[in-house]
């Protein structure tokens, strides 16, 4: 079976540096066989938000725009993971994604925008790890007007050593 | 004590046939003693939304029809929950509802409408095992319209076989 | 190390008797190692909301009236921590803060109104047992106008007596 960091290589996918929490707060955290991770945004490897993933879908940005977006966050989620536990392969499933999409009036293809992140997850983690649950709601507003924010709950090995 | 089933047939509810996912990710997926459902939308049993429970609430639709959708929503989180467990029995407790409302501007009824869902959860799992933490906000705009999308977490005794 | 309670007595804040459920679910419930907390609005003591904790941010109130009202929800949610777990000791982590705030168009200042919630976390809990993951978005509306609702899960010690 194609480790987790086999597979983001095939997908030519580079882990970003995680982004440092802005507060008083954790990007990460585990209890029990669970890591719970806070909400990312769609900061490009360079801490910034792209010009096309800002705004509202349905209005600032389109379909296509807004999955690539759910995309960037999905892979800032697993940069934060790769953090927290050291090693990717400690991750036995993701449990759950929320997603958060800036939506503009009457824009409800909020699904088909998740599915940058739900796809990414299941490319990434393969089908039996990274099918996850998920929760998809369009929001009134985001942190920095960022199109997406997306947060998860993985189930990892406690026990395993790198 | 009454059993989820019959305590569901005293209330004349036949659970319909989960909805399928759209996309790359689970319905519902099992953790530990914890069973994570996705977001459920108001489908009804031939997986349409019916119309009274589309729309924003305040504008298109009022308390009652939105208590309706929170109770379909809540209905359809147990038929999930029944597919992923093989039977209710496992269910030891409701720990968690997500209420996400589609709310129109000033529409600050949300907790009255939620309780369409909590008040079947409840009845439909007794008052020991119903009574669950909640969260309850109006979004901006939801999946095909939706008035009411709810998620859900629930403690399963693992052990059981079915 | 400081007890969280002595801490709240450092920071002058007295608890206030939780708020009750409005309805058929419980404000705060344990599974396992988790204790989760229904989402918290700004109550004051006497069971209201000060008027300068309602209303959408960016529109009625601003950033400082906000990380006042993100305060107010937390101090709510130990509040109800307590009432569940007989003493505020048991708590060994804050996992999670899911932060909703009410927004007005193009308000994005939404971590630095959430930093009242997790700054006040971190003070009352110490920064190794208070420093959580969150989620902060922008909803179209809350329950009684509050600027701000937060919901929690907290890690707990299931073993101790009190």
């Amino acid at each position: 079976m194609a480790s987790i960091e086999s597979r983001l290589k095939e997908l030519g996918i580079v882990l970003p540096k995680p982004a440092a929490p802005v507060a008083n707060y954790a990007p990460a955290l585990i209890t029990g066989n669970l890591l719970f991770i806070s909400g990312q945004l769609p900061l490009d490897a360079n801490g910034k938000i792209a010009p096309g993933h800002i705004g509202k879908l349905g209005l600032d940005l389109f379909n296509e725009a807004g999955q690539e977006a759910a995309r960037v966050c999905a892979i800032n989620l697993l940069a934060q993971a790769k953090a927290a536990l050291g090693s990717l392969s400690r991750i036995t499933r993701c449990v759950r994604l929320g997603g958060f999409i800036n939506a503009g009036p009457k824009f409800h293809a909020l699904p088909a925008v998740m599915n940058g992140a739900s796809d990414f997850m299941v490319a990434a983690l393969g089908p039996d790890k990274g099918r996850h649950t998920r929760t998809t709601v369009g929001v009134a507003e985001l942190p920095m007007d960022a199109a997406m924010e997306i947060d998860a709950v993985f189930e990892i090995d406690p026990e395993s050593h790198h």
